[in-house]
Formats: structure tokens, C-alpha cells, sequence
């Protein structure tokens, strides 16, 4: 040991960091270098290997080394000078700063510092949501405006201009911080937020679909570190935060476009080619291939260019990007957008990086399909999926044919066959084609359908029991923020009708829905209901987990069963225009022995002993005791 | 020797035979028994066990033994005295007689000869149907009166009534065979009658789903031996007979119904109680007990009790008659009415004993869905069926959702995103749930849905189209009797609408369909066209076994290739109202270095170097070279 207290070989090491400190500071350290993403990255993840982007003018033609005990694995150059694609072994790295050198005919140029930080206390190991929880979509642009100085700034082209329907209007992280409250009132535990990176597009970019730099939030929504603050205050109101992901496609004003690293990181084409929407296609065995091409490597818009999930340094970009965000911002869960656009193997590849980094970590993805076979091809360890030897890894899709029933069903009055309740009863009829039902998203709207109250012209029976069928079916239900007071919105009138400002959200609205006394009668009849629906689902373990039994529907009386075997559920949808009396001895084998039910909206009790009257187009949740 | 020529042994044995005839000659030998089922049996099957049933009064009190180198395996008795099913081991039996002895006290009461006869050369591997096939189906009491004799009888109960549109009209088998050349004209190589055998029934018995006696053709159609000569004369001009059994139900007036073996040889029920029709209970992860009990058990109408093929006496009987028929009229292939109402396992079981007697023999059966995945869990080896471990052995199935398109495709003329074409398209997107897509029956109409014709309201543009999507598209063909000279049929207004009497069927018609001078002007239109049709494509390979690639529809021109390494069809359907210009750039992948395509119905060429016209509401079948 010295005066200082090290012992030799500390005091080597405290020496060498000096000189090699004092001989970067006589380095330009950054001039060559743009951008590096990641910015920055953790120690000890799953996945060891880290590729690191360098972009800047001609940085390919330096030699680059790396300090301490991480390794060099890959360099990767591209017909683009300007990129150098770095690929290090980080398994003996620390949370530490590394250094890259940079240097031409063995001659060091300059250095880069770059961050591994710790990572939180059981980063790897966090839960994520379930069939447990209810998740409320928000389009923030829409929601709250919490920030009036973001609104509008330099760095991005389109002002605010709320009288645009789309425009951007001004909502915010801050605004939905601000109302953090509301949501949970209503029973939500979970907030799907639509996409918060930049996007720099001219025009109709507060969809945020188009993202221009997908390491950066929009200025307009506030900053990476308002991200970071809403995911802390969330967490502080055990409430989960869901990311909108998009591997499909970034914005045409995405950074990359104008100097792109390799010709193919995008799919492109001698004149501009949509995607023919056609999914089926993947799967399809009598698909042409032009077909199957264009569906997955055409546009999904022309702002939209398509990534190409399957260069590899691509999608190593995507996986990097998506980790990057959970660590660094906590999240709880993913939500993809246009999942099955992308490259079958890569967006494959995609899902099992992220859920062998975080084992219980569950992603939903947009699975925009209209037949339950071709939707559980996409769910995880899919049978279906194996007949062609396929498997997304994606925990959860969402139940688009349920979508397709619910938007008719509760107007069918007669029942018939296959009108009215058997609609939805066929739905669920087909649940064993998925390795996973209650991993399915069940909805009744969201930001690209039409709204459920314009579905159903603002019948409030009719809206109850979609949202009690919502609340009681397998799979985890999902909200389209402002349904639940009433607000309406048609597709046909185009996508700003359907993402209308909430109420309140912003200074001087009259109507301030985010509080009881602000709200309307009606909008307190919408939600109260829906409140008082979903924070009775919130500790019910029978709706969560429990077994579904259906009996097949009588006169458009549909009727199920939630059970654990302390806990049951019964619930009975009349969505026939008289009142009907329900005997109860069909429904034996799941009454068993319990004599009475506890209707969880109004606490009447039912007798089961014999038959039960229901109203008509009305619900019942019984808890039987 | 001695000086008969006979060795010792043989002498031996044949003063045995003597000194047996001399025996059983004592005795009284039928007095006992009033029905053997099967009434006799064949050498050499497969399956060397063999479950005869004997049915008289008190039998069950007799111990059996059993002759020559026969071994009884199993005597079983049931509750009703009244009957006795011994299963006899029969791989030593050669073809000859075998003699049942009835015992009492170990004291010989009587004795029963049974007939094990020689089975035809190479029964086993008889060739089936396939998709090089064109089925016609025909309902034979409606299709042609070939013999007016047999129009009434004493045995049966409902008399010939040709006023009543749901009364017997006197079709038969000879008015079958009388037409055969009528139907290979047509291009057609199977036929698929409905059921032929005794339909005891006072009313509506001419549809013969509800059968009295299944070892046994309906008087009213001809004998066991006429059946027998339909069949030669059928494989004496190539054609295929495929025989319509029913292992759901027998008719209430069956023989065995007023003394069942068992009570539990039918299901009953305290109250009459019909099937829900709900087949999609059986694979249904959250369809409750009740539901699906009813869906099996309970009975298809009154009229039918439901077989309950869980009890093994009753699966042996139906196999076992199913064998009979193959072996006994020399069948090519079943379809099985109702398929999957009967028990799972049951009917698994069934298919695979026929299909392992016959390892070529082809079934197809009715399973009546609308869904891909829900008609595919039964097709042999199905991976959506093994998602719980099942396997039906069932071949072919019949593409019901093929079915629903077609009913409404050619009158919609828009072919807007899931409209028109797209919907055919769709369809055959799917083929990879199925195990095998060419072993589906392709269908427009059946005895039991709307006449084609009726859909389309007599548009011959529309039939044409029809016809040429069966004629081109993977699976099997199937024809409904009489479409083919434009008959219409609204099951709305009954079944008997649908299933009318062939014109020229009956003696003292006017119209006589079966010759061309016969036929109106507008019917040899029809037929015409028909059998060009379907002449052709009885000879290409390349739609009976090709490789199928179809292309998204656009602008409703659905556009497809059949082919094989050597030959290659193009068919274009354009269902839009407006002639449409193909660019062939599209279609390149397999069109390769093709020059011209032979439209197959009007010879004109067409040349593929750019575009190819399209006439609305037509379509083209182009032979490429």
C-alpha cells in the first residue's frame, strides 16, 4: 500500500486511468461522430453482445478498439462511409464507461466515451400485465395538454393548430401525468400510450406512427425524461406503462432516411408500392410470391418507409431500440403496432430477444385479422403456427374477431342461429385454437376503429353490456380513453373523428370530464358504470384466471360462468328485446351448490333455486355464494 | 387312395362332412332365429374378427359353438333375451360355410349355416375417388323412374304419390342405370347417390336419411341385386359408385327399434330431445357438458334416433355394415351423412376400420362448418384436431365455406376489400390448415342448400362462372342432378323444391333432359356447356393434381394457375361488371417463358406477351403453350 491507501495494483490501475485521461483530453473527441445508438447501454444483460452504431462523415475508414475487459466481436462496415456498426461482448463489462478508440493507419484519431450503466434491482425479472388488468388506450396528442411551452418548438416541423382535426392539439406526457388519478378511478391499471418518439412529418404527426428518431420523444410530448417521470409516477399508483412499439416502419423523416447505412434497411421499390394488406398471404400455401413480397415489403403508407427486419444489423437495431426503451424508461409491457407486417423471421426473432431478456415480459400485438385460425398462428407456441413450423414467440393478440362480432351483436334483436348473442358465443367457442385465450386483448374500439358509442348510437344498454362482456371474458380488456364518457367518433368522417380531444384535457374547456363535478349527467351515468364495472374486476381472481364455461345461447340470452374452484361468476346478457326468465337448472353443473347470486352492480340477490329474470338488452354479474 | 381318388385324410374328412350334414339334417335349423346381421361375410379381411348378431326369440338362452377351424373369440348378451352377438376369429376361415350350433344344456338344439364367402381379386386395394374426379349426386327417387313396378309394394308403408311434392315419385335404381350415359356425357365419374336402403318411414321417406333396415335396399328402389348391377354397370363405363351411409341415426321405424338390443343402443331421453346442432361444441375448450351432450346425442329429428357408437356392439354393427357394402356391391367410396354428430372417438374409430380394410378407399364426409379450422380438425390427421390429440381418419371433407362465398360472390360486383372475388380468394387462402386441400369436395349446391341456379337467378354468366371456379380450383367437383340443364330449387320454400324430378325421368314426360333433341334450347345451354367443361378437364392432370398459385383479386378478376412441371392452366374470372385488361407482368412467377394460352371453351388463343381481355361476369380457362 502507498500514502494514498492502494495497494500496487490499484495504484497502477489509478495511474494508467490518469495518463489514458490526459492523453484523450489532447484528442478531438467527438468531431467525427453524429449520433451513437444506443446512447448508451447496461451491464449484465441476457444477451451480451451489444451493436453499437457509430454515424458520422467517413467514420468507417478508422480501425476502432475499445478499452477495459470488453471485446471487439464484429466490425461491420457498409457501402455507406458514414456508418461503422461495432459489435462488442459486453459479459465482463461493468457499469462503467467505455472507451472507443478510433485510429487510421494505427494512428489514434480520437475517443469515444460510451455509458453501461447498472441496471435496476430486478430489471430482467420484472412483471409485466395480464388477464389481471384493464388497459386504458390514450392517444396523447388527444388526451391532456399538462405543458403548453412543448406545444409547438423548433425542432419540429408541424406547429400546433388545434383547430386542425389533425393537427397537432397539444396533448402531453404531462397531461397524462396530470390525470394519472382519473385513469386509476376508472379501474385501469394500465396505460397503452400510442407512440411518443418523434415524428417529424409536415403533416398529421400527432398519430406518431411515422417515428423521425426513435431514441428521442417528441418535443412536442416533452422529454426522454418526462418518459422516465411517468413511468415513476405510474408505478408509484401501480399502474403499468405499455409502449406502442412499431418494427414495421419508421417515418419518412426518420434521421436514417437521408443517408441511409446499407440500400436495403429499407425496402424500396422502382415506384412506390403499398402493402396489399393481405396477411393471409404468409401463411398462405397457394400465395403467388409477388403477393406475399408486396405485403410485407410494401409501404404501409407513403410516409412509412418499411423496414428490412430481416439485415441483420437492422434488426439488431430494432431489438437493441425496444430493450433500450424497457430498460431505460421501466416499462411494463409492449404493445406492436402492424405486427404481422414485418418480416415473419425477424419480427419472430424480435419478440424472443425481448422475452429472453425479460421472461415475464408480455407483448400484444396488432394481429388485424378476421379468422380465429389465422390469429392464433401469430400467439405464441402456436399449433397452427407449427403446421408451417412458425413461432412469433408474442405472447398476446388481440381479439380482432371479437372486435368483429362486438360491433354488430348487441343490434341484432333476434338470435337467431347466428344472430345476436351466438356471435359472440362463436367466438369464444373457438378459443382452443390458441395456446393462450386469456392472453388475447378483448376491446370493443380503439384509435383506428369506430368508436363503440357511435357503433351503438349512444344506447347506454347497449354500451353496458359491451363493457360487461368485456370485463368478464377471458383475456385482458382494453379502454379507448373518452368511451367511457360517452364520447362517440365515426371512421368514415376520417381517423379525427374517432381521436377527438378529451373534455377538460385542455386550459378553458368548458366541459371538464376528468372530475365528477365537471362532468355532464351523462357523461357521469357512462362513468360511473364503467367504474364501478372495473374496479369490482380489479380483485376478482374468478375474471382474472378462472375458468370460462358458455352455454350456447337461448333466445339471444347468452349466459357464462368465471370460476376458480373458491370463486364463481355468472353472467347473464340479455340482448333480446323482452325480459326472459332464465331457469336455472341447465346451468347446474356450474351452480353446483351455491343457492343465491350477488348481482355486482346493483348488490340485488338472485335466488338460483329456480329461474332468473333478466331485463331486456340487460346484463347480470352474479356472484354466487 | 382309395377308389373314389381320395386320400386317406381327405376320405377321413369328407365322411365327416356326410355324417355332419346327416346331423344338423335331425334338427330343426331356422325355427329360433329371425335375422342374422351380417347375413353372411367374406374370407381374408383385414380385420379376422367378425361380430354376428342373432336375433330370434330367447336366443340369449343357447351356449354357441361354432364349426371348422372358426374359433369363437366372444358371446355377448344383453339385457333383451331376445339377442346374441358372437364374435368369431375368422383368419383361418377359408371361403366356405360355417356352421353355428345352438346348445342347451349341453344337449344341441339347433344349428345356423353362415356364409363366409370369397372376397372379389384385389377387394382390399380397390382404387377410390379422388380429385381427379367429377362427382354427380343424384337423389334417386327424384331423378328417373326406370321401373314402375316396384313404384308401391306391400313391405313398405308410404305408396307412390307424384302429386305430393314431399311424397315417393317412383325414381329407382334401374332409372339410374338407364341414364348412366347421360351422366359420363356430362363428364362426370362418380356418382353419389343418397341413401338406398329401407326407409320404413309413413311420410317422407323418398329422402331415405331415416333407414329401417340397413342391410337392405328400399323395395321402392329395387333389390340388394339391382344395387349390385347399378355398380357393375357403373364400373363397366368407368364410373365410380360412392354409397351416402349414415352412422349418426337410424329411422324410427327400423326393425330393431321396437326391441333394442340395449337401452343404451340409441340415446334417450325422458323428453324428446333434439341435437343443438352446435358441432362445434366437441372441440370447444369452454363449451359446457350439457351443451355438448346435446349436441351428440340428441336426436337429428324425431324421426332418426341417435345410434350410440360409445357402445362397441353398436361401432362393430356399423363397421361391419359399412365392410358389407364395399365387399358386397363393390363400392368405390362413402359419403357419410352428418359425420361429426356422431360420438368423436366413435366415428374415428369407424373411419379408420374401413380405411384400414381398404387403404385406398376414399370418404368423404359431411362436415358441415363454417369455418377453415373448425372443418379441417376433421380431416385425417389434422393438426388442428391433434391440438386434442385428435384424429378422425376422415379423408375428404366437404368445403362448406367454399360453399358460403359461392352463394353470394357472383352478385357482388364491386369486389371491394372482402367483397366479390376476394371472397373465393380467401377461401383457398386457408388451404394450409387442411391436411390435404385436394381431398376437399368442392361444391356449389347440394340436396340440402339452395339450387345454384336459384342463387343466381338463372344468369347463365353466373353458372358459368360457377362451374369453371369447381371445374379448376384443388379438391373434388361434385354436381347437384339437373343444375347442369339450369333446374332451380329454393330451399326456403321446402326441400322439395330443391329436389324436383329430373325432366324425361318419368314416362309421359314432356321435356325429356336426358337426350339433346329432348332438351329445350335453353337447357342444351346449359349442358353444353357443362359437359365441355368438365369432358375437359377429365383429362388434365394439371387440375387434378397440380400445384395451386392464386393472385389477390383486383378490380374482382380473380386470377389462378393449376399446374404440374409440364402443363400449366390459367383461369381468370372477371366477376366485375366491366371488361377488364390483365397486365401478364403480374403473373410472370407462372407464366415463365409460356407464349400463348388456348381458352379451353372457345379454342381462341390468347397471347400473354402484355395484357389479356377479359369480358365482364366471364371467364377464361387458358391451356398455356
Amino acid at each position: 500500500m502507498n500514502k494514498f491507501g492502494f495497494t500496487r495494483t490499484q495504484n497502477d490501475a489509478f495511474l494508467k486511468k490518469i495518463i489514458l485521461f490526459l492523453f484523450f483530453m489532447s484528442l478531438n473527441v467527438t468531431a467525427q461522430i453524429d449520433k451513437i445508438e444506443p446512447p448508451f447501454w447496461y451491464a449484465g444483460m441476457h444477451n451480451p453482445d451489444l451493436q453499437i452504431m457509430f454515424y458520422g462523415k467517413d467514420i468507417a475508414k478508422y480501425q476502432v478498439t475499445v478499452s477495459n475487459e470488453t471485446k471487439i466481436i464484429n466490425v461491420k462496415r457498409t457501402e455507406n462511409p458514414n456508418y461503422i456498426f461495432v459489435t462488442i461482448d459486453t459479459r465482463k463489462t461493468a457499469a462503467t464507461d467505455v472507451f472507443f478508440s478510433f485510429s487510421t493507419n494505427n494512428k489514434l484519431q480520437f475517443t469515444q466515451k460510451y455509458s453501461i450503466k447498472k441496471r435496476r434491482e430486478q430489471s430482467a425479472q420484472r412483471k409485466s400485465f395480464d388477464a389481471s388488468d384493464m388497459m386504458y388506450l390514450v392517444m396523447p396528442d388527444r388526451f391532456a395538454n399538462g405543458d403548453k411551452n412543448n406545444d409547438s418548438n423548433n425542432a419540429t416541423v408541424e406547429k400546433f393548430n388545434r383547430e386542425l382535426p389533425g393537427g397537432r392539439h397539444g396533448g402531453d406526457i404531462q397531461g397524462i401525468i396530470n390525470n394519472l388519478d382519473y385513469i386509476a378511478s376508472l379501474g385501469a391499471t394500465a396505460i397503452w400510450s400510442t407512440p411518443l418518439c418523434e415524428d417529424n412529418d409536415a403533416a398529421y404527426s400527432y398519430h406518431t406512427y411515422a417515428q423521425s428518431d426513435v431514441y428521442k420523444i417528441d418535443p412536442r410530448y416533452g422529454t426522454n425524461e418526462d418518459y422516465v417521470r411517468l413511468s415513476s409516477e405510474m408505478h408509484k399508483k401501480n399502474l403499468k406503462l405499455i409502449m406502442d412499439y412499431v418494427t414495421n416502419h419508421w417515418g419518412i423523416e426518420h434521421w436514417m432516411m437521408k443517408d441511409l447505412p446499407t440500400k436495403d434497411w429499407i425496402h424500396q421499390f422502382d415506384n412506390f408500392t403499398q402493402t396489399n394488406h393481405k396477411r393471409s398471404t404468409i401463411s398462405d400455401i397457394n400465395a403467388s410470391k409477388i403477393d406475399t413480397q408486396i405485403c410485407l415489403d410494401g409501404w404501409f403508407v407513403a410516409s412509412m418507409p418499411d423496414l428490412n427486419q430481416s439485415n441483420t444489423l437492422v434488426l439488431n437495431y430494432l431489438k437493441q431500440n425496444a430493450i433500450w426503451w424497457i430498460e431505460y424508461a421501466n416499462l411494463d409491457g409492449f404493445r406492436v403496432d402492424t405486427y404481422n407486417y414485418s418480416d415473419p423471421k425477424g419480427i419472430a426473432d424480435w419478440t424472443k430477444a425481448i422475452t429472453d431478456e425479460y421472461p415475464n415480459f408480455n407483448i400484444v400485438g396488432e394481429i388485424w385479422m378476421h379468422s380465429q385460425a389465422q390469429m392464433a398462428y401469430w400467439q405464441k407456441d402456436s399449433k397452427i403456427g407449427a403446421i408451417q413450423n412458425y413461432n412469433s414467440h408474442l405472447p398476446t393478440v388481440m381479439d380482432f374477431t371479437l372486435l368483429d362480432a362486438i360491433a354488430t351483436v348487441f343490434n341484432e334483436d333476434d338470435g337467431s342461429w347466428d344472430k345476436g348473442m351466438v356471435k359472440a358465443y362463436d367466438n369464444f367457442s373457438n378459443d382452443f385454437l390458441y395456446p393462450n385465450p386469456n392472453n388475447l386483448l378483448v376491446f370493443a374500439e380503439n384509435h383506428d376503429t369506430n368508436r363503440i358509442n357511435e357503433v351503438y348510437n349512444s344506447d347506454f344498454d347497449k354500451y353496458k353490456m359491451t363493457m360487461a362482456l368485456l370485463a368478464t371474458v377471458r383475456g385482458i380488456p382494453q379502454l379507448y380513453y373518452g368511451s367511457e364518457i360517452g364520447m362517440r367518433g365515426d371512421k368514415n368522417k376520417g381517423d379525427a373523428d374517432i381521436r377527438q380531444d378529451f373534455p377538460g384535457g385542455w386550459e378553458g374547456d368548458q366541459n371538464n370530464a376528468f372530475t365528477p363535478e365537471g362532468r355532464t349527467e351523462g357523461q357521469n351515468q357512462y362513468f360511473d358504470f364503467t367504474a364501478q364495472l372495473f374496479n369490482w374486476r380489479k380483485t376478482n381472481e374468478a375474471v382474472h384466471f378462472g375458468k370460462m364455461t358458455h352455454y350456447i345461447p337461448e333466445n339471444n340470452v347468452y349466459v357464462y360462468f368465471r370460476y376458480t374452484q373458491n370463486k364463481t361468476v355468472m353472467v347473464l346478457i340479455n340482448n333480446n328485446k323482452e325480459a326472459q326468465n332464465m331457469k336455472t337448472n341447465r346451468f347446474q353443473e356450474n351452480i353446483k351448490n351455491y343457492k343465491s347470486g350477488k348481482d355486482i352492480l346493483t348488490n340485488n340477490d338472485y335466488d338460483l333455486s329456480n329461474e332468473i329474470a333478466v331485463a331486456s338488452k340487460s346484463v347480470l354479474i352474479l356472484e354466487l355464494q
